[in-house]
C-alpha cells in the first residue's frame, strides 16, 4: 500500500520511523508492506534528513494527487490553512485521509466529511485526541453505541502537568509553568494551552462523536488555569480533592453541553491520579456504564502509533456512510446545577461577611460551607462551597460581589460529585 | 442485516433488550436495521420471555445454518462444549461469528480463526476480556502494532471486590468472599474466580494479541487469592502499597510468559485505584507508552455493548486474514528476576531467624528487609521483601523451610516494581 505524508515534523518523523521499524509486522499484518511514496515539506532538508531522495520528496500536493497508486494521504501539518486545503484536494481525489489535526477537526469535520462520503473514502483521526490512547476509533466503534451521558477528562498534558507539581510539590502557578516550559511540556507561548483551548478542542470532537451531533471548537466555553493559586490547591486537597482542568460535554434532556474548566475532583475518582502529562477520558455510558481510557496525550511515538493504526483501518475498513450527526442535539450554554468552590480575597472587616452572604443569597445561591483564613495586612481570604447552584446565578453573583468595594478577587470552580 | 443469536442468559437478554433499545442509532449508524432472525434456546419460555415468536426460536443450528439471510451468529451460551460445535459449524457456514466467550477463545483462538479464515468471515470476541471494555479491538487495531512489552491488569472482578473489602474495611478473607456471594458478585462455587483461573482465560487472550503468538489457557500458571491474610493486606498498606490479583504477561528476549498471581502493586500505580468489581488492563508498548483501559469488566449491559459493538464490526470491516500468530513466540515457565513479599509463621525462638535466612541464603536470595510480629502464644509472623530474585529459587527455598519444623506455613507474592 502506497501512501503520502504531509509534514516534517516530528510526529512525522515519528510515524516514518515507526513504519520503517515495524515493517516486517505491518506487512504480516496487512498482506502488504505501507510504502512512503511521497513526503511533502516546506523544504527538503528534513525530508532528507529522514532517508527520502528527491523523487520522494515535493513541495505541493500536484505529485501526490496525480498517483493513483496513492491511496492514503498522511497530514501532520496542523492548523486550518494548507492543511486544510490539503486534506480537501486529498478527499475530493479519492484518497482516504488520516490526520492527527485537532484544530482542523474541531472545526471541520461535518464538512470534510461530508467530502469523504462523496468520494466513498475514509477520514480517520484517532491521534487528533489523546495522543497515543485508543479514543476515537473505541468511542465511535463501541463506547457511543449505547446512549453516552457525560464525557469528560483531562485532554491537555501542559495543564496537568502544572496542576500535578503544585499540588505534589507546592509550587505557584508561575513556577510550576516555567518549569514546564524549561522540560519542553510547555511552549513559549503557553496560552492555547493555559487558557484551555486545546482541551476545547479535544472535548468538541469527543461530543461530536459521543452524542452524534455536530459540536464544535466554538461551542465549547473554556476557561483555564491561569487563576488557580496554591490556595484553591491545599484547600483542595484538604478536602479530599485534587484540582484538575477537564473537558466536559454533557448530554441534557434537549440537548448537549460542552465546556472545558478546572475542577475539584475528589480523590477516590480515577482521574484524579492522574498526574504529571498524562491524560485521560472518563465515560458514563447508559450501556456500558463507566470507562476511563488512560495514557500519553501527546509525544511523537504514541502519536505516531495512532497514525499508523488509522493507515491501516484505511485499508481495511470500508468508509463509513451514515449520518455522523442523526442526533442533531442542539449545543446548549447552561449546564445543570453544580457544586461550587469559591475563593473571594475580602476586607478583612466586620460585616463583610454577612454581606457576601447577602449577594449570594439574592441570586439564589445558598453556602455549604466556609473558610476564612486572615492573611498579613488588612485581606482576608474566604474559601466556600456552595449548595448546588446553576452556573449563570453564581456567575451573576460574582460579578455583583466584585462591584462591591470588599471584595477583590475571586474563582469559582465546578466540584464534580461523580462516584468513583 | 438479519443475525442469529446462541442462548438465552443474562448477556442474550441484554444484547435483544440494547438491540431494541438502539434500534434507530444502530440502522443510523450501519444503513439498515440489525434483525434478530433466530434465537437458538434449549427450552422456548426463556426465549419467548424475551418476546421472540415460535418461528424465531429454535433449539438446534439447522434452521440458522439453512437461512442464507443470517450473516453473523452470537455465540451467548459459554464453554467449550455446544458452543463450540455451534461456532464451527456457523464458521463453516460462512457466516460472521461475535462471541464472548472467553474458555472458548483461550483454548482453541488458533483453530477457530483458521476456519474463519478459510470461509472468509469474521470471529469476533471484544466481549470475552474486560466485559464494557474496549480491549480486544483496541489491542489489536492499535496497542499492538508497535511492539508490546508488558501487559497486565485486574481481570476479575469477584476478586478484586473482595480485595477491596480486605484493605477497605479490614475484612477477613473468608468474610469477603460470603459478602461477595451475598451481593451475587462471586459464585457458591467460586473457584475459577478466586483460584485465579476466569483470569488465566482472559490474560492468555490478551497475550495472544498483544504478542501476536499462540498463548493458551495451558500456557498459564495461575495462582489464586485464597492464601491472602488481613495480615498481609495490612502490611501492604503499611508499605504504600495494595494488592491485587494480577494476570501478567510479559514479552522476553526469547519468548513470552503469562500467569495470574497476587501482586503487591505501588499506590501510586493507576491499578492500585482500581477498586470493587472494576477491570483494568495496563500496557506498556514500545511506542505507546503506558496505557490503562478501565471499567466494568462483567454485567450484562456492559457486556451486550460490546457484543453489539462486534456486531456491527462484522458488518462494516473485512475479515482479517493475516497470521495472527507470525511472531511465533514460545511460551517459557519462568519470568525474570522480581522483589518478592514472603510472610513465614515461624516459632519464636531464638536461632529461627537466622535459620530462615541461611535457608534463603542457601538459595541465592538475598533479604531486603524483614519485620517480625510475635502472636500470642509461641508463633510470630515474619514478612519480608528480597532482593530480585527468580521465582523458581524463591519457591524452592520456600520448599526447604516449610520443610524445617519452625515453620508453619507461609506465600510468597511478587512485588511489581512499574513506575505510575
Amino acid at each position: 500500500m502506497n501512501i503520502a505524508i504531509l509534514g516534517c515534523g516530528t510526529v512525522a518523523s515519528g510515524v516514518c520511523r515507526l513504519i520503517a521499524k515495524e515493517r516486517e509486522g505491518i506487512a504480516r499484518a496487512l498482506g502488504e508492506p505501507v510504502v512512503i511514496r511521497k513526503i511533502l515539506a516546506r523544504t527538503s532538508a528534513k525530508a532528507r534528513a529522514l532517508g527520502f531522495g528527491e523523487e520522494e520528496i515535493c513541495s505541493d500536493m500536484a505529485p501526490i494527487l496525480a498517483d493513483p497508486t496513492i491511496s492514503v494521504v498522511v497530514e501532520l501539518i496542523g492548523g486550518t490553512g494548507d492543511a486544510r486545503t490539503f486534506v480537501e484536494q486529498a478527499l475530493r481525489s479519492g484518497k482516504h485521509v488520516v490526520t492527527a489535526n485537532k484544530d482542523l477537526i474541531a472545526l471541520h469535520y461535518g464538512e470534510l466529511l461530508a467530502l469523504a462520503r462523496e468520494n466513498s473514502v475514509s477520514l480517520l483521526f484517532e491521534a487528533s485526541v489523546g495522543g497515543g490512547i485508543p479514543l476515537i476509533e473505541p468511542l465511535r466503534q463501541t463506547l457511543a453505541l449505547g446512549g453516552v451521558r457525560r464525557i469528560y477528562g483531562i485532554l491537555n498534558g501542559t495543564t496537568n502537568f502544572i496542576l500535578t507539581r503544585m499540588a505534589r510539590d507546592g509550587m505557584g502557578y508561575a513556577d510550576a509553568l516555567s518549569l514546564a516550559q524549561k522540560l519542553g511540556y510547555a511552549e513559549a507561548d503557553p496560552r492555547s494551552d493555559v487558557d484551555g483551548l486545546d482541551a476545547g478542542r479535544k472535548i468538541a470532537i469527543l461530543a461530536t462523536l459521543a452524542f452524534h451531533s455536530r459540536v464544535t471548537f466554538g461551542d465549547v466555553a473554556c476557561e483555564g488555569i491561569s487563576a488557580v493559586t496554591e490556595t484553591d490547591v491545599a484547600f483542595a486537597a484538604r478536602t479530599g480533592r485534587t484540582i484538575k482542568l477537564l473537558g466536559v460535554a454533557q448530554r441534557q434532556e434537549d440537548g448537549v453541553t460542552a465546556y472545558v474548566r478546572p475542577a475539584l475532583v475528589p480523590n477516590a475518582h480515577p482521574l484524579a491520579s492522574v498526574s504529571d502529562a498524562y491524560n485521560a477520558v472518563f465515560l458514563q455510558g447508559d450501556a456500558v456504564g463507566d470507562v476511563m481510557l488512560y495514557g500519553q496525550g501527546a509525544g511523537a511515538m504514541p502519536t505516531a502509533n495512532s497514525v499508523l493504526s488509522d493507515i491501516l483501518r484505511a485499508a481495511r475498513t470500508a468508509p463509513v456512510h451514515s449520518d455522523p450527526f442523526y442526533e442533531d442535539l442542539p449545543v446548549r450554554d447552561e449546564g445543570g446545577e453544580s457544586v461550587y468552590y469559591v475563593r473571594l480575597l475580602v476586607q478583612d472587616r466586620p460585616k463583610v461577611l454577612s454581606g457576601i452572604a447577602g449577594v449570594f443569597g439574592e441570586y439564589g445561591i445558598s453556602l455549604a460551607s466556609l473558610v476564612q483564613e486572615t492573611r498579613p495586612g488588612e485581606r482576608a481570604e474566604l474559601m466556600l462551597f456552595t449548595h448546588a447552584a446553576r452556573e449563570r446565578d453564581l456567575r451573576a453573583a460574582m460579578e455583583a460581589l466584585l462591584a462591591r468595594g470588599d471584595v477583590h478577587g475571586g474563582c469559582a470552580m465546578i466540584c464534580l460529585e461523580e462516584k468513583t
